[in-house]
């Protein structure tokens, strides 16, 4: 049968849904690409392969983005101490940007038309997808079957996808599912769905995969050093046998491997969707929760007080944001994006840490950067320091609050009362 | 002897600095009033009373300030989720300015024209002292001795203290002075100075005073939950138990009773002081820490994306720096924290937690306002969404970055090189 | 005739698109209550009325809403200084609430459960209406025929409308239309679409119909001046005659007329709609432009430094976009409104205005707040003020920039060749 | 004579006050060089030097720095659109960095161990130059004459000072001096103190110096266009005679020129000065007020909407305040003027003026950057835009509004009585 609608590259997973819609994308006439990202998530790529050839499959690809995932998107985040409403360190946004790049690039190699995915229809992947399509290719055309309503009224429950499937001997795993829906990375592991929409349901303990439990982990503290170069980690060494790594991907599998067996990197929250509904999510981000910490200590001691307030009011906030919308090919990303190295040229020093039972604990840090002096700093000696400028200093900032202090006396606000002047009212 | 100077109202410790300001002071014709806030700090208070009238105080005062500081410092700060540099709590800044009311309101009542302290000149403290005295009294005259040569000079080090002391029978207590130096208060006490001024030096296990440590702590995590109006605590529950509290005041000292036996609240950072000097400081918030993880997490299911944003962006920074740098007597603070309530009007529900040596996980969360509707958010059901709606949604969305991406493409930076439209340059 | 579909209430102006539209729903089988709000603009209602009854409308309704647009939208928006882009004063965004309000409660007390208005499809107007209808009656159902396939391909160009106007007896206005499209109410009137798309080409003279050109304005300055209360216009009065005028309504007639006459108020943009497209418009905002530049220096003198700047960038910058987007029924709206009050309450005086083609020429301003005191500011005397404070306020302020210039130094890229360490890399 | 004290390097006007303080400085022991940086400003540099020689100067150092005043300060501050609250251009601020680090680099050539100013202490501009000072050479030390008591005190007033000279023999001009001080460079003037310390008294006609009167300014609007390359102007054309200007400096002075035929730029406002008191000043600031809205314009038509938000919040507010608090060498200046570059690379394009009796009126502009799209904005066809998308835009966008009003609802604040659900409590 000729191809009559063109060719679909389609984000394939190897689940039920996205088989479901390789076989139905077949049987409305298109020819489908199967793309796999590898991203670093636990997976039988081999299997997932067969699969999509036994789907109807023209051809199956799977890339290795891990790298690139590391090196563009993650270290970015670590710089900028990206995080989504004070909790989500933004694991499947991150990975986002990348995979959909990789499915641009091979479409426009393979010749397709078309991009797919099985995203649904509420949630933030399917705007963070389509938006980077279109960002790298304007002229790209989206199938997205979840939102059309010949497919999601088809398939409107878990027995018409099997029941689909085994019309399309379409091999489904035995294996129970579980009650809520997961994405995995490198980078984390996200819950939602299922039990988990009830916000007031605490996880069960057999949920967290990416992290041992705090009350099984360890009895006895590790210790590990993180360098820094440009707010970059550069090298991770174990304290006690001194071995360490410095290629960007092991520096950060290694700290995931310490941080899961450390219980450290989980998280339970309700946030903010793109589209405006409250979502219920659970999230273990092990390696990146201790590289959060280190970084954001590293700066205190490096980084100028004035740059970090501006990076933290505007590159945290909105490359958090841009990350989490899905803008991430945008005039905006690129303009923030710009403005995180020159925000970290100081940021070069190493951090000591100790982990212990879900703990990150800071424990020392030092840096060739000279923004601290301990000697001026030091409140036992003066140090090249005149305490009168303080007088003159505080005398100054003063002065503005003693005026307003006087406009509000001689308008009878304050005066012995002082109480009533700053009450609000 | 009249006193030919005038009357000082001296903040004043019972340690051997404010001590000898206190001597100093009379020595240079002042008649001293001693005055101690009793912000919740382990003190043995008639100890105090009966060196400041030892050191020749005309009077000693203590006021309880305990409550006023819960209600009209703290809570706030609660509600605002105040953080100075992501991580300090601001333990320190919160009780200035009761404490400076305190002492301005004493001065009023009893004639004194001058107020004293006993901070030195390189910190924050001295700072959010006076900008609060001249705030609330904008005549008021400061003697700050620490920063007056003829004092500093005179009492370089600490022998000179000491030999003064004894020459005015001041009495010197023998413990061997710790090798830093503390603030305590009810929500925190920290550390600084000494030892802790080499930034790579971890912090001796012994010098934490308001927690366990997490190793030591119970092997078992304890249940409880926290109800809040508005975002304030009005209620903790032990879940074993089944005791709860409600007064201001109790609600925080039990949660501070609860997080010390679980090891809860420590930090160790490196500071930008307003100054402009970076500093060294490790605190511990116990009760504090608690609240704001459940302070957030409600916040996730009850307060509107947008408001929080905003909130974020302008109250929470802005009021953190407020505290910290001394400005709560300000025009600006008053503006900022009559922000806060309508922020916090939607902020209502119970928080369940679980505390296990450091951590504080959240285990659910469960509110009467009805931002969250479980059935609109879910993933598994339509619940009244139509998905075609986000098809709209995205497209829209991406008009924007089409139209950038093809005027690109046609600048010759993008089109299949997709890579190349976004590197930064 | 049984009405079978249910009753609408659209918003009609008179014009042939949304008679096309009356006479369409009636087609269509909705019975139709037209809707026409009176917020200040030049029509002749007693025409408008004949023409929806002759349409087929079962009613006509008009409101007078203008004292409501002037008090709870144009002042607070003056009180905020609110503009969008630098340039647009949001005319047309401001009204939109108060017609949006007035339908819903005017659809709810006639029982309709439909609204509708004649927006088209890529402008920002069917935004601000349609989210200001779903705000204020979350079930309230829109039908927005400009998005209607099966309208807008049968009315595609103008012929088909005025075919079908024909066809139903709908009275055409026989004067040619203008080659663009306007908006006007009391605080302006706006100008796109047409010849103006060509964001290149001048509008011609007899486009602007609320303002004199300034080559025709009067040769003699026309002096006023404006008083203020909490930042609201409470009085303007003309210099030469002394009539003053205090009501609200009349305070913002009298501006606009004086403006007018003087020929202030043209802008001419390329601005960003919600949508994501940029468009052309020109806009008149007469009176609106006086008291924008007689608040911003009424605040000059009034307002507190520090609460300028939090006022500026949350509510300035929030409220605009808030307006232009179309929110201004939402919880962030809410919020952002209630910061305005406290950042106006020593907003208090009067500034002294110069009128002359196009100028608004600031002559002086005077206010009972004492924030402004000339002896201590004044640059001739002392005053009260000690100048070594100033030496500590730079010396304390230069710590940090000394300690970056040392560290920067010690790295090499400072010293002699001070250039360099600055330099942007 | 040998000079006991060190050689000084003192900003040397030729006016009474830095004379006095010249032959004051060799006075106190001092060899002074003395330095005038030409920024523009109308003087005879050939009288200031034979003065400052008369004065005792041992050299007298003039430089040229009009070049680096345009391109490294003025351009970037007409790329960030920078206004200090909303009304002042900045043109002193602005001068201050190359004039102080022309200073430094004289000093350090010369063998300086001393810088010097004639400031006062009250003022802005003593902070400007010394911040930069310190944060160019933090090793430097600075002389604030007007700061030290045994200065201000023996010169009080005018009398003083004037005796002194000439008792010194220097030469006083006998021209009545003004009763307002002035700063001027090819930017700007400014007009404070004196008189215009009542921020009543409107300013005499015969103090604007830089401008002409808009009232006799000429009858005829005169056309230019002024073409910016990443925001920046490249070339000024007169429309009428063709003639055109490409070198920075001339299109500077061009624009000048035109302005001051024009009666363009003309302000007066009361600011608030960094140590934190209200100060009146007035300002001529011809040139840039043209660039300035020419600028602007050119971003509607150019700058994508979100990255210029994100300017607008981060680059205008924050880098108009670095430079009016005279923080241009810090590190937060470095990191905000690096973020300004990546924000103007679309900004390219011409637009086209009419200036007319104080109006700068945009008629047009055009670009060949493409976020424009005439028929994609077109509000009379299609142009691909498919309207039911708008729908599904407005319908997610509803999404949080109607849960939020669902939930006021329920909470039995809205329903029928939608006012009451968004009235400010």
């Amino acid at each position: 049968m000729s191809s009559s609608h063109g060719r679909v590259l389609l984000a394939y997973s190897g689940g039920l849904d996205t088989s479901t819609i390789l076989a139905w994308l077949i049987d409305e006439g298109y020819e489908v690409i199967a793309y796999l990202a590898n991203v670093g998530q636990e997976e039988d790529f081999d299997a997932v392969r067969e699969k999509a050839l036994k789907c109807g499959a023209k051809e199956f690809i799977v890339e290795d983005l891990r790298r690139e995932f590391v090196e563009e998107l993650i270290f970015p985040a670590v710089q900028a101490n990206a995080i989504y409403e004070d909790v989500y360190l933004l694991g499947t946004s991150l990975a986002r940007p990348v995979i959909a790049r990789g499915m641009i690039e091979t479409a426009t190699k393979k010749g397709c038309e078309y991009v797919s995915h099985g995203c649904t229809g509420k949630g933030n992947d399917q705007v963070r997808f389509e938006l980077a399509f279109y960002g790298l290719k304007p002229d790209i055309k989206v199938i997205a079957p979840w939102r059309l309503p010949k497919f999601y009224e088809r398939f409107a429950g878990r027995s018409a996808l099997l029941e689909y499937a085994e019309s399309k001997g379409i091999p489904v795993t035995q294996t129970k599912s579980k009650p809520w829906s997961t994405d995995e990375n490198l980078f984390h592991i996200s819950y939602e769905a299922g039990i988990l929409e009830d916000p007031n349901t605490t996880p069960p303990d057999d949920m967290w995969k990416l992290t041992q439990s705090p009350q099984k982990a360890p009895e006895t503290p590790e210790k590990i050093t993180i360098e820094f170069k440009q707010g970059i980690p550069v090298k991770v060494t174990k304290t006690e046998s001194g071995e360490s790594y410095t290629d960007s991907v092991d520096v950060f599998l290694q700290l995931n491997a310490l941080a899961r067996k450390h219980g450290i990197g989980r998280v339970d929250i309700v946030e903010n969707r793109f589209i405006g509904v409250k979502s219920r999510g659970c999230y273990e981000s092990p390696g990146a929760t201790i590289l959060r910490a280190a970084h954001i200590d590293l700066e205190g001691l490096t980084l100028d007080r004035e740059v970090r307030r501006l990076r933290d009011q505007l590159v945290t906030t909105k490359f958090s944001e841009i990350l989490y919308y899905g803008f991430f090919f945008s005039p905006e990303s690129k303009f923030v994006r710009g403005c995180i190295p020159p925000s970290q040229t100081t940021v070069n020093g190493t951090v000591k840490l100790s982990l212990y039972k879900g703990n990150v604990i800071i424990e020392g840090r030092s840096s060739n950067e000279l923004l601290y002096d301990e000697k001026f700093s030091s409140m036992d000696e003066l140090g090249g320091f005149e305490p009168e400028n303080t007088s003159g200093f505080i005398a100054v900032q003063a002065i503005r609050l003693r005026r307003y202090g006087l406009g509000q006396a001689e308008k009878g606000k304050a005066g012995a009362d002082t109480k009533a002047a700053y009450a609000l009212e």
